[in-house]
């Protein structure tokens, strides 16, 4: 049953983006990793709250043993790694990479301490730097592009390092916060909701260039899309109460069959984070207990929740194809984790916008503050190739029954993001940074 | 909560193909439902297996409780129904509709007994003919394309029962049948696997035209399709057996991660009704258990299944908008349950196919014998509008984690089945009557 | 692993009562089982409705496998079984008798059909007799003893096949009724509570006679009772709704933990087969929905429900050496399966009552109406060995975790019951029909 | 639905032993138990591995929250709480204290941290100690039960944390110890079986003295003991692994039902904690992994392993008052957690054994080395009342379907430890230190 490991063969179609910098991006991304455990205690590395909350000690690790294995290990001779076991323990779900420790007992392992997960990580990013200054031409042409692979690997477990975290904080009944000084904006003048049309035609999605990309992301290919209007802007949290006070979560004719399941069984009444308390929502954010700001963008839906929504609004959420066309033309700017608000900031109706390519007045809100929830089920594009060996397991494997979230969130990167990028999560997730826009077809 | 149950709006939206016609075809439907009882005993109507196989007594109450609801209460002036409790007892999932009995919990409910039912039938019937018979014009255009509806919403159960039935006769140790006397083709020459390209372009695929459809067909609209291949025939049972020898149930990097964590839970390691015997594959059929005939067009594949060998075949599985495509200009032709045969049959090298409109070759087994899992998850067509009230939780309400079949399989009516016809299943489930054709992008 | 079946060693520990009697016995219980189906529709015959709830016609087939497994197969030369199959589809636990089809899918087996189970009933009772007939002195010791068992375990299940065709009815939101003739006592003056007294002493518990009994009813021993009393009669509804009324199913402080954790998983918050409609209280049973009748013996409670309302009435429930101090000297009469009132009934005042031995004034209700929930565990006595073989596996085995009740109840044969009778279920159920007496110990 | 807390109701009945030196033993247990953790990383204090298995930061907390909330609150004039929320955080099982955090999501909580609980037991500490101080005779006389009560619960807090972090290092791949420097005793000669025999009669057992003990071991009471034998020493895992290879493990016949159906979903083959690599058993100590040495008491038996192993060797396991008729005489001496060992140890035949008052030769390891199950369901002693209020939570409300197990461990306190000691588990744990004794009745 085994197939071995071939990352070299995958990385004739990885790419790097510029070779020069990446000693010293790699050193960067390493660090800050860390500097988001600059909060934490040590004890707050080890908890695991749910099956898909991994523990920061772990998400430390698995980036670093992701280096290990997929570069160290075949490419830099006389390699021998700091502990056998790890890989073992770090491995996630890279079946062809060997034997995993199971994934709903992350939190049992107290060991290796945090102290020793750390000397992991120095000592395998001293050998990545040997390797990279020893490395000949051929090597570097093998390597960089898995290296750059890491470098966005790892960017992505920031993402999930930060989300991770709020949740574990979140279950305490001391409510602790991550950080306790986190701004929030409050505008005077909230920007209202306007439509942006777009014209049908036959249009272009996916990646088509030089740069670092997933293999889903590919090829670009044709797509015909009919003609749609795109909101402006994000859904606030007060259009959400709105819904919420028509008694959304008790209809089930805005639902999907599965999502009213979802909604009666888990007791769903509100947001995830949100809790009541004397008749004032509060939501919990990494800065601790707020009230909500009814201007900022809804945050933790779920798909479910999301297309309910919009249902309820008379409109749809958009396609991915509809996003990515509406994307073309705009800056890849936003509220982003280097913006260190770590939650959706509100907008005010006088920030500057931009217009689109092929759309017909301003968009906000494009990248950053939330992934958006688009419709489209995430699937392989038309010629679709995953990858070969374990490094092909990134993607692909995945594409069945979740659905494709486009532009980032305010805990993404904003090094990270392109308009092409699809991130994906079933539709019954909302812990990490999840919102909407409101899509509708002209009739 | 409550919204009222409004099917005279959805309506407008539905049609009635031919209303000449309507009284017989309503009769000849309701009698074959009957027909397909009577191999049963009294204690095959009552049993449920699992939660998505209903008892067979179900089905004949349910699809009555159909028309009762949506015909006859709000159409019928005076109508009394028969029993007010079996509207709660019969309802399926029309939220809209009122409360209903838990699905599995079906099995539990030994009263109204058989002969019950078959009365409550005789009773539903005898009214519909009276509406019939005394509605004036304007009654009529409201009501036609509901008992329309009615009728094909029996096809459906018509196959479900026999599915179902199907399945509660092979989890008995005693392996009934349900006939004995159907038949098994075995062809000297088997028809050997050949490849029918298509050109890229812009197509429409969807419904478009005067006759019965369902809403998940409409709107017909543009659809940009890169350049394909399709194999001209069904997968076999001796091509999937090669995929079995070749360890293919124990190959991770050949599926889909939440297939290959199905097939770890549920243990699998052949398809369903499959059993080995003295190292022999046999398959429950409803004429009992027979030897696989490596002929056949395998069958009772999962999604999981249908693309797990189609990976190990270094081919894909089509997309529904490609076998629509494909499908323009062919006869709806096939082994249908009009053919008394129960099974999918094994296709002849010199049985005749024919030419599609936009391919380069003939295809074989397009409609009947199996439904043909497609790469597409069930999803909304731009424009896509679900009807409104109960009669709109029919096919939109299910847009969520499902993959499209198409074709019709060898339980389904020839007179239920259409081009644009989307069936869809859950991809773990394999209990209709399931197989695949493989596609392949041209390099 | 596998032991041999030897129902012969065990006989030589079995009794038989009287062999003059022993055909027409067998006759007669035979009949008997067959006449409480006579009110029943073929359908009934077919539903589980929980994994201990088996259908009607399972236990028709299964107190007919055991004359054939344990008389027949090795006692009857030449013996042919009808169906080698219904081995293996009608044996319960006797792991020792061989594989077994799962307990929790005896409702999904529609063959045989209810006509071919009673088909197999005569088959096998004629057998027995042709063996009875022409049986010689020393395979009569062998034979007689396990007829003898079989009869015993025939009237168990008579009882279970009351109480699961209780249940099945209950589920069924039409409520249909078993019988529409039962009568209900409702009496002017009921009797009140009083409490009997017995002192302490060293006494002897367990059977010793010639009769029939089974293996856990002996040895016969000695025990030291510590002195106590016991109430005169069962506990009401009347007492138990006070209970209700006092918070009893929201106040921990009366519950095992066991039971508390429980009762909020379950959410109980009446006895099983209760349900409230406009401000009063209905019990579902065999003569269908009747409002509740304080005067009756409280039926239908769980251990956990027990213990609690004696906690709450500041009292206990007896152990089982107490209870069977308590009957010695009494008759064995009450209201049992004979008396064909289906449901416990109401006890006069003025109704004669029975003093006992040891015992300082008169008890009633010790036998009949509903069994009595003891506080003791189900546990060996001492010296207590299983019998031999598969036949020891009915009773030994299941001493863990269990408690003991006493005195038979409305569903119980009359010529079952015997004062040593240990009768024992899981403390969360509550399908049979279990009620409770309620101890103390003097200060 | 609110009692009131009133452990001063409880403390009449509650017991000091020594109030003079009640200050020094309360610092003395107090420093014990942080003296357990002094091998532990900060990680190793976080990690709950399964939800009876709590974190040893919970341990800290929650034996201080005993006092703080049975001594402190109710008898410090002016005592205010470190943080309210600990009540809420570290209440186990006191419903009538106060609402309480999940058990099984001790393991969620990171704050507060370790270094936060030292604080917190310090805090508490010095509170006590003032109490202690300052109290008048009236206040001591309430208050020495309550702390005496404190410092034995901590004591079997110690013997949890120490058994709780076997298992959570235990499931750590890396298999990290808790100690290297713990000694294995390797006999030359070990100890043969012997049987002890004891004569029938009327004993007492129960707790009637001046010291502490629990609820749970009162009144003192009269029993008749049927004569029997108890082997002279506890079960080696040379004898269980002749059960192993008997196929005990595979053998119905020797199993309780429960017991059996726990053997075949939980996939047991072999003692909690044993591995079987290269035709060795090995089994996880405290002390890191062993090869398993054959004269240890075999130990990390179920109730269920050591029942079937019983009944394997034609033996029995005693009943609690043979058990406790069996300890009359004998000196509480053994391997205890002083020892230092955290093993059971192996018995040489020179060891010096003690020949209790009522039976005929001498008995080893009755205290220490491994709990011994008993066959005694744990149910009330005649007369038992629980203590009133929270306190009284302490016991019985466990009396439902657990054993009781006697003797004490290598885990538990000399000083704890009691002839009349009752503890309890369920039938299916395994992960105390136990084992067994064997007993049988002389034919």
């Amino acid at each position: 049953m085994s197939t071995a490991v071939s990352p070299t063969d995958s990385s004739a179609r990885l790419r790097c983006t510029d070779r020069a910098t990446l000693p010293s991006r790699f050193a960067t991304v390493r660090a800050q990793t860390e500097q988001f455990c600059e909060p934490l205690h040590t004890e707050d590395f080890v908890v695991q709250t749910e099956e898909h909350v991994s523990p920061t000690k772990w998400h430390l690790a698995h980036t670093t043993w992701f280096f290990e294995t997929f570069v160290l290990e075949p490419h830099l001779d006389g390699f021998e790694p700091l502990n056998e076991q790890y890989a073992y323990l770090f491995n996630s779900y890279y079946i062809q990479a060997g034997e995993r420790h199971c994934r709903d007992r992350r939190g049992y392992i107290s060991r290796p301490t945090v102290s020793e997960v750390f000397e992991y990580r120095a000592f395998v990013d001293e050998q990545v730097h040997t390797l990279l200054d020893q490395a000949d031409a051929a090597t570097m042409d093998t390597i960089a592009p898995l290296i750059e692979l890491g470098i966005h690997h790892e960017q992505q477990h920031q993402e999930l390092m930060v989300t991770d975290m709020k949740h574990v904080l979140s279950v305490n009944p001391l409510r602790p916060s991550y950080r306790d000084d986190l701004p929030e904006a409050r505008p005077d003048k909230p920007m209202p909701l306007r439509w942006v049309g777009f014209d049908e035609g036959l249009y272009e999605i996916g990646y088509d260039g030089d740069g670092f990309h997933y293999d889903n992301e590919t090829p670009r290919h044709r797509t015909y899309v009919q003609s749609f209007q795109l909101s402006n802007r994000l859904v606030t949290n007060r259009e959400y109460m709105a819904f919420m006070d028509d008694d959304g979560y008790e209809r089930p004719e805005l639902w999907l069959s599965a999502g009213w399941s979802t909604v009666q069984e888990r007791e769903w009444t509100e947001p995830y984070y949100w809790e009541r308390h004397d008749d004032q929502w509060y939501v919990y954010t990494l800065g601790g207990l707020r009230e909500v700001n009814p201007d900022e963008p809804v945050c933790h839906l779920s798909y479910f929740e999301a297309n309910a929504f919009a249902r309820w609004a008379d409109a749809r959420l958009p396609t991915e194809a509809e996003w990515e066309v509406a994307a073309e033309g705009l800056p890849v700017q936003g509220n982003f984790v280097e913006d260190d608000a770590y939650h959706p900031q509100a907008l005010s109706a006088d920030a500057p916008g931009h217009t689109p390519t092929h759309g017909n007045g301003p968009l906000h809100q494009m990248y950053g503050d939330v992934w958006e929830w688009t419709q489209s089920h995430y699937s392989p594009y038309p010629g679709y190739k995953p990858l070969p060996g374990a490094i092909g397991e990134y993607n692909g494997k995945f594409m069945c029954g979740q659905f494709v979230l486009r532009g980032g969130s305010c805990a993404t990167s904003q090094t990270h993001i392109r308009p092409t990028y699809r991130n994906f999560f079933h539709p019954d997730e909302a812990w990490q940074f999840m919102g909407l826009r409101l899509a509708r077809t002209p009739q």
